[in-house]
């Protein structure tokens, strides 16, 4: 039951999803926390930032389109997100505002969890927001060997240069262990749903196939590497990781992993 | 379960009480609306504000010391509240934010459903944010015959010389039909909790007592009316009111009376 106590949590994002109300609201419900969390979207990226500081809202998620529009309005930029000049998760501690990007916190830590072999040659596929989260979190592994393909030339280049990597415009090359999909080949409800987003070719020489896309979690690419008894890294642990750094920053309390595995199961269904 | 529909409504205080949190969340949960409610406190009332507009939320009770300070950064004013220069409720349609005032919106629809009558002569003791609302409502329910108790002599002459009512310092005169209470005492917590706010000569002559200190209900004035028949108006009664006007308001549904008050005892009960 709601009460005077109670600390509330939010998203702001351009399309609200239920992923993260639905993840939260179920580890707040089971660790017995008095928080709870919702979705808004906004028009006002600057008020409402200022309204989760003046209200005291304690996190807030943020998304598409608001991951850099909404740094000018912060106290202080945690070099996760400095890294890459974008936020996805604001903390409130008593009117100090602090951006992070937990995106990339996760996908360094699956990097880690997975043992990625940082000599290995890797692809990443995509050049948006997510794709300079993951390109930034191979490069701060330690990987080297990185070709970043991006049909936009600008972007690719661009990130290519800063990170120190190599740019070409088709996911097509010899010799790669590790391919990173950041492009949304293979989401649901996208026009390229079904389709892979390396060829099978590739798949069958690598190693490692890693796809940022959440939904579904076993995307054409993924099922394939399954098939081929690759190993899988798939954007639902994506999500769910990051998701747990903001839980863990918001509320000061790391459920454990069996518990992590049912609220991300539970927040998929929704 | 809160989803990406969810919406919020809230309240801005100095010192966020439990009364609406409960009252509103345990009828949206009867009424299996999908809403929530949460009290928020804010040393920033310009931002909270504007906040509530950029983050949709669909209203907001406002409490002490907000009452005036917000009223700038609305959008429209209704009657109800410019009558008394004072904000307890804000509508947020589709970023448009008008402030009303349900609590004189319920001193007037009090004195209709008790049916009080209009050529009695009636004392108001009181004259901060709550007196000027009582004061206004009696005003424009018809009454003519109207003594303002008060011990601030500025604010007391300044309401009287506004409503064509008469002031004096202290509550004691001959004839008075309706006694109202609209000062802390008989409040719990209060210096003058277990103080009458009225003589018990004056209650003896009096035919109603009207007291408006909601915690406890039956406060010593009340107590004394109820031994002595008289009939009597409580603090409950219009916290109540002005909370059901509220939940109209946001959520465009009526409750029917039975389930009204069984909202109130248990928002009373925390």
């Amino acid at each position: 039951m709601i009460n005077r106590d109670t600390q509330l949590c939010m998203s702001l994002a351009g399309r609200p999803g239920n992923f993260g109300t639905r993840f939260h609201n179920f580890l707040y419900e089971k660790l017995a926390l008095n928080f709870i969390y919702k979705a808004f979207t906004t028009q006002d990226i600057e008020a409402a930032v200022k309204g989760v500081r003046a209200l005291g809202i304690r996190g807030c998620a943020v998304s598409m389109p608001f991951k850099e529009s909404c740094m000018p309005f912060l106290d202080a930029i945690d070099p996760s997100a400095n890294v890459i000049d974008s936020v996805n998760t604001i903390v409130n501690d008593d009117g100090h505002l602090t951006g992070f990007n937990t995106d990339y916190i996760a996908v360094k830590s699956l990097i880690a969890s997975h043992r990625l072999d940082t000599s290995a040659r890797v692809m990443i596929q995509g050049s948006g927001g997510m794709g300079k989260a993951v390109i930034a979190a191979f490069r701060d592994a330690g990987f080297s060997d990185v070709i970043i393909a991006a049909r936009n030339e600008v972007n690719g280049t661009a990130l290519a240069k800063q990170y120190g990597f190599r740019w070409q415009p088709r996911p097509e090359a010899e010799g790669i262990d590790i391919l990173v999909n950041v492009t949304p080949i293979g989401m649901a409800g996208g026009k390229e749903s079904t389709q892979l987003a390396y060829s099978e070719a590739m798949v069958t020489r690598a190693s490692v196939v890693f796809d940022v896309v959440a939904l579904p979690a076993e995307t054409p690419v993924i099922q394939l590497a399954q098939r081929l008894g690759k190993k899988t890294i798939s954007g639902a642990e994506v999500i769910a990781l990051q998701a747990v750094e903001q839980f863990v920053m918001y509320t000061g309390v790391r459920p454990d992993d069996a518990l992590i595995a049912e609220a991300a199961a539970f927040a998929r269904a929704g």
